[in-house]
């Protein structure tokens, strides 16, 4: 029996292509640059936010397949997730192509889930080229999980900001990028966090869990990656993490740092930081994917943690469990370009800073 | 690339466990001498439904492990999914165990999801032993997808009664029982049926595709199984299946039956007929695995289907798409007992009946 959480592939699956797509604040945020598009408007065009959600995860998919410069027929199947009752936004995009589709919830960890379920899938041989994609918007997630916009409720401190964003990926068991190197499997863990409006505190264990499994299994330390990238914990959540992980022994540098907690500049008002599915899903799918594909970062951790309650749980006085998956991504490019093309099988052996 | 949806397994996945629960008036229903555990009432304990669904899913995990005599850490993975809001019940059911998960949805055919994800997973050698679970309660999915049971409403004649029930299974790489030889990964499919109380008519377009893929990726045909299975079309939707297959040139004999036809007796009063994700997954954990287990069934093909909406969506005027996904499961009982054990390694080759 394997004792441990994560897997190492034999295979590693190629990142090919990616694509990421935001809301107009999201565009107006701190890696706004480096989106691939940024709508005008939060409705997208459609009579309702659920719509508009929905749209942006179709570009998204659409969008990877082209950067990928393969054409849809030759996707073998769709991993996909979101926030809402049901992950309507996902099976409803999913109508559009004509390729399998496995629906994943996941909360806010949904972009690793299905990466990690979509390389293993790749590395097994089942398939050889799998779509990621998933996504989030603030209006369909406020209305669903908080209050009607309308109302215009106060937010307390602790509050995210969730995300307007979809993005995607295309895995594939050959051709050019980042490779997929390994996945840690995260379990559901509850510090007994009951509060909606402070995700990050609910969510900070599960990332700790999973981030000591990650190192115990595969023997490597912080110091191994260029980024420990967590999801959305937020500004408040990825200092609780900083201190648990100090707790256990390992102190995390100024190569960790959490996607909510980066996504808003600080005049944009978003209190604790960005969360949602599109959180992490666009940061990956855009500012970490163009540094690893430039060699900028040659071995990322990237850690999408979700918080996994609903409204009627939280009704029903429960605690809200987190999850957290480790999904870790090496650049392909070759530090010397003057080296010969032979060392380009080394590419992925990256010293160890010990 | 591969053109197919269907994955054959090389390590073929062992089912070495399962375990059934259900609610009462399952447990008087056609299957009910079959199933492990059936619940004196509804609330099974617990001071509201959704609670007592999560604690029929943690009771079909443990029995599952208990089943495959493993212990519970001998376990790498759960996979499981619900028809709940952010699948609470599997959620929350995993936060009870101390092994990894993947939240799924794919609506009632998660069944199936579980296990070809799974499957894939061992076949892959990225994990050796897994759990796969889902489950699904009358009252909670009642009062989440149509009207609170104080009501009263009157039922159409097309509408299905969701089982009150959980399922779960084994699967190892190792050991002893059933084995998955093969998974068809199914297509979203919307033929534009709107009304919530006709799920049938909805997915039984899914499940054609579905089968067409299948018969046509493995060159097989409905004679190479000693049943096909549906997971939730009910009396109509199975109609619907028979009269599309037939347009497609393949005729549907006795060896197929729905698990939603035929869950309740006549004069229980569930129009047309069982559904939800504790449907196929009860019936599949306690009657088929039985059949396989004693070698009555050489060959089973379970596909069960999955309705992808939500009140949201169709609120939004939205239609109904529909999801299957295939599972192809083989017996591993020699025929003929006096057989001498080489002959143990043929029993996979199941004679064609063309």
């Amino acid at each position: 029996m394997k004792a441990n959480q994560t897997v190492k592939f034999k295979n590693k699956p190629v990142i090919i292509g990616s694509y990421s797509i935001v809301g107009p604040k999201e565009g107006k945020g701190n890696f706004g640059p480096y989106f691939n598009y940024v709508i005008k408007d939060d409705s997208f065009g459609e009579d309702s936010y659920e719509k508009a959600e929905k749209k942006m995860l179709v570009s998204a998919i659409v969008g990877a397949i082209e950067d990928a410069k393969i054409k849809p027929n030759d996707v073998n199947l769709l991993l996909a997730g979101d926030l809402l009752n049901q992950i309507i936004s996902s099976s409803y995009a999913a109508r559009n192509f004509n390729f399998a589709f496995l629906g994943l919830f996941g909360a806010c960890s949904t972009m690793a889930e299905s990466m990690a379920i979509g390389a293993s899938l790749i590395d097994g041989h089942q398939f050889d080229t799998v779509v990621c994609s998933t996504g989030s918007h603030f209006c369909t997630a406020e209305r669903q999980f908080r209050f009607p916009l309308e109302l215009g409720n106060q937010r307390p401190p602790t509050s995210q900001w969730t995300v307007t964003g979809a993005g995607a990926c295309v895995l594939s068991s050959r051709g050019y990028g980042p490779r997929i190197s390994m996945a840690t499997f995260g379990k559901v863990i509850d510090f007994g966090i009951k509060d909606v409006n402070d995700m990050g505190a609910a969510m900070a264990p599960a990332a700790m869990d999973t981030m000591m499994a990650h190192f115990r299994d595969t023997d490597t330390t912080p110091d191994d990656y260029d980024l420990i990238v967590t999801g959305d914990l937020g500004k408040l959540g990825s200092e609780i993490l900083i201190d648990l992980m100090e707790d256990q022994g390992i102190k995390l540098g100024l190569n960790y740092n959490d996607c909510g907690q980066m996504y808003y500049t600080r005049n944009q008002n978003t209190l604790s930081g960005g969360s949602g599915c599109g959180c992490s899903a666009t940061i990956f799918n855009s500012f970490i994917m163009k540094k690893l594909r430039d060699g900028e970062y040659k071995k990322v951790l990237f850690m999408p943690t979700g918080a996994l309650m609903s409204t009627t749980a939280s009704q029903q006085g429960e605690t809200i469990p987190g999850i957290c998956h480790a999904i870790v991504i090496e650049s392909d490019v070759v530090n010397n370009k003057d080296e010969d093309l032979k060392s380009s099988k080394k590419q992925y052996k990256i010293k160890k800073h010990k």
